[in-house]
């Protein structure tokens, strides 16, 4: 832990005015919209490629359309450490959802490279094309052609235009039947480690502008469907009413009740709620909602789901409603592991901060890089937690201590087996 | 009390084969749709005029398309009880609402007139033309001018395809300056009573087949909003929620005890709910809904509008939500004249019923018809309650005593003076 860094400059600077080039190239000018395999895809894979380069490293774009650079280690071919993240966006997007870890990333390759620092390990940043998954409705395709899981019955999918991603590969110069060459092998990472801004508040609130990532936690999503009797709302007692809305709103409220008495980071969400016939002067005879829940592991969300649908069936049993109940989605927790999360807390104690650990509520490429590496990352403050607009931001401050924990992270990484050996 | 009828027939046959002859006029095959100033208007007119001329009544269309019939009394010129209701439906409507009292009326009146019976006072039948308001988005046309309360302004009102009322009624046949021709003064009336579907399920589950309303109960619909802070559903931790929609279902809870626990036939409703942007992964950051509330009488409604405001209120403040409430429409209760209760009561009892009293939660004529006359109103038990809706339905021994109960009613029916004279 003695050993800082010999770092050159302050980051801020570099960093803010990338994050303005690149959030320049955009589908339409009122708004920052970039999504895979269009031209703006390919400007902002060449300004990229050409900061990687300049950055001391080879630099590529791979089968799937992610920029990959490298930036070799004390002797060629040494497993790496990959750090990375996306670079699509969003529509109506901010400028640091994903670019802020790879730029960051490629500057602190940057300062050892002018440092001609060389470390025992390889250093790859990885940019990855898709994470989104704006144009043809399908997350992490970037991260998982890389991972080796991309599933290719998803080249068929086809974009609001109806051009296929199969077509859409071809005319951005790429080979659809070529996939699968993005693919790396679990023994040439020794790690994957993210840096992102929070997309939440909690940061704000901590007053730190860093953060230690436990794990990205699973998602399982619900669709609830409450059925009672319509009627007229003047002409039957309250007492003979079957209102399926006064029984959505006692779900919503129970749902809430249970997250909030929860300790270890439980999230429920009712997002979306439709009641039909949906007039001032009918009694609502049928709800559907949404239900959004999150934990930062998988045996907690899945009590937490079969603790929330007993609930509910108790309430729509009591009011005689009728009460469906769909999983529309779920989503693996993925747990950062511990020996990445304890040098991403050194790092950050070393820079001078508290050390906070947190969940992250957000879906990121990690959940498709574990199937190839250990996973890390860690959190930069944004402004009010706010995410997916355009009045996403993150002060220059804190960009330079991401940047500077991230560079102390690296210069100081063990890999694990190393550590192990030493241990 | 001694007096029974002597009718002549069981009425349920009669009633039911109109209510399906008046039903078959619509607008479209597919459903019944029977609007204000229509074809259908003019042969639904056209048709009941008949039935009323057949009832031995003098039968004309007023100045804004009512339907008026006049069975003189034992001398002309008397004054009258007025009985009706509407013939004009919602979409897709059923086919009791409205013709039942008007039908059953008719019938009663033609009982009489076969059996040469006259009374002491008039008899009018008045079947008003647009009760609904469907057509020009404005309720109780027809009883309004009767009342001498048509607001003229009104005229300007445009249907969806452009019409304007005014046009209409000339197109119609009708003279737009003169539709204050239609108004009756309060002299030429003892009472106004009308006989209707209750539009409820309480008769049933009382197992009656008429009742005795109490009052039309008067109506303050709101508008709420809530307003909170949107939120990525993983990323904000429960604690930091400021969620419009979980504000929203604790409102509509409290708003559904508050009118639980009152004894006083108390409703409330909220039909329609919007959670903005309504993502399943979005913390809703407004939500709008609407409440419906309805009481017996002004008083008790205005009371529960403002503790239900201030309970809203507490709940907004307590979860640092902005609260937006706005009334967007209010009627006054009407309350039905103690003594023409007490008539319907003895009619029901004399029929060998159970006297069973209810407010009327739906709108009627009676609202408007208050502005000259006293009002009385009885229901008839509809099949689950419902109402607007082609399931809407009477069945045939239920038609056939709301028909004997009007008739035991008209008979022994003592004029408000009368009746004081007597006492």
């Amino acid at each position: 832990m003695e050993a800082g860094t010999g770092r050159l400059a302050a980051f801020g600077d570099e960093i803010v005015g990338r994050i303005k080039e690149l959030g320049e190239i955009s589908e339409v000018p009122e708004h920052l919209a970039r999504f895979f395999l269009t031209r703006e895809h390919r400007a902002a894979a060449d300004l990229i490629l050409t900061w990687m380069r300049s950055a001391g490293m080879r630099a590529h774009l791979d089968a799937i359309g992610n920029v990959c650079g490298r930036y070799e280690g004390e002797r060629p071919a040494l497993p790496c450490l990959m750090l990375g993240s996306h670079y699509d966006t969003v529509r109506d997007a901010g400028r640091w959802d994903g670019p802020l870890g790879l730029i960051t990333a490629i500057s602190c390759v940057a300062d050892l490279h002018k440092r001609g620092r060389r470390l025992p390990f390889a250093i790859e940043v990885t940019g990855f094309a898709d994470e989104e998954g704006v144009r043809f409705a399908s997350t992490l395709l970037g991260s998982r052609a890389v991972a080796g899981t991309f599933d290719a019955s998803v080249l068929g999918a086809r974009d609001n235009t109806g051009v296929s991603m199969r077509d859409a590969l071809v005319q951005f110069g790429l080979d659809p039947e070529h996939v699968g060459a993005a693919a790396r092998g679990r023994r040439e990472l020794h790690a994957y480690i993210e840096l992102h801004i929070e997309q939440g508040p909690v940061l704000e609130i901590e007053q730190l502008p860093v953060g230690v990532v436990t794990a990205i936690s699973g998602a399982t999503r619900l669709a609830a469907s409450l059925t009672g009797m319509a009627g007229h709302a003047g002409t039957v007692p309250m007492r003979l009413r079957r209102d399926a809305l006064a029984g959505a709103a006692e779900c919503i409220v129970a749902v809430e009740e249970f997250c909030r008495s929860d300790r270890d980071g439980l999230v429920g969400t009712v997002g979306y709620v439709d009641a039909m016939p949906g007039a001032t002067n009918v009694i609502p005879g049928q709800v559907s909602f949404t239900l959004d829940l999150r934990a930062p592991t998988d045996a907690h969300r899945k009590l937490a789901v079969a603790d929330i649908a007993r609930r509910l069936e108790a309430i729509a049993k009591r009011r005689k409603l009728g009460l469906q109940i769909d999983v529309t989605h779920e989503n693996r927790t993925v747990p950062c592991a511990p020996w990445l999360k304890a040098q991403v807390a050194e790092a950050i104690a070393a820079e001078g901060y508290r050390v906070f650990e947190l969940p992250s509520g957000a879906g990121h490429d990690g959940m498709a890089m574990i199937d190839i590496a250990d996973v890390g990352m860690m959190f930069v403050r944004c402004r009010g937690g706010v995410s997916h607009h355009p009045d996403e931001h993150v002060d220059k401050a804190d960009a330079d201590a991401g940047a500077r924990v991230l560079l102390r992270l690296i210069e100081d990484f063990r890999p694990r087996d190393v550590r192990s050996a030493a241990s």
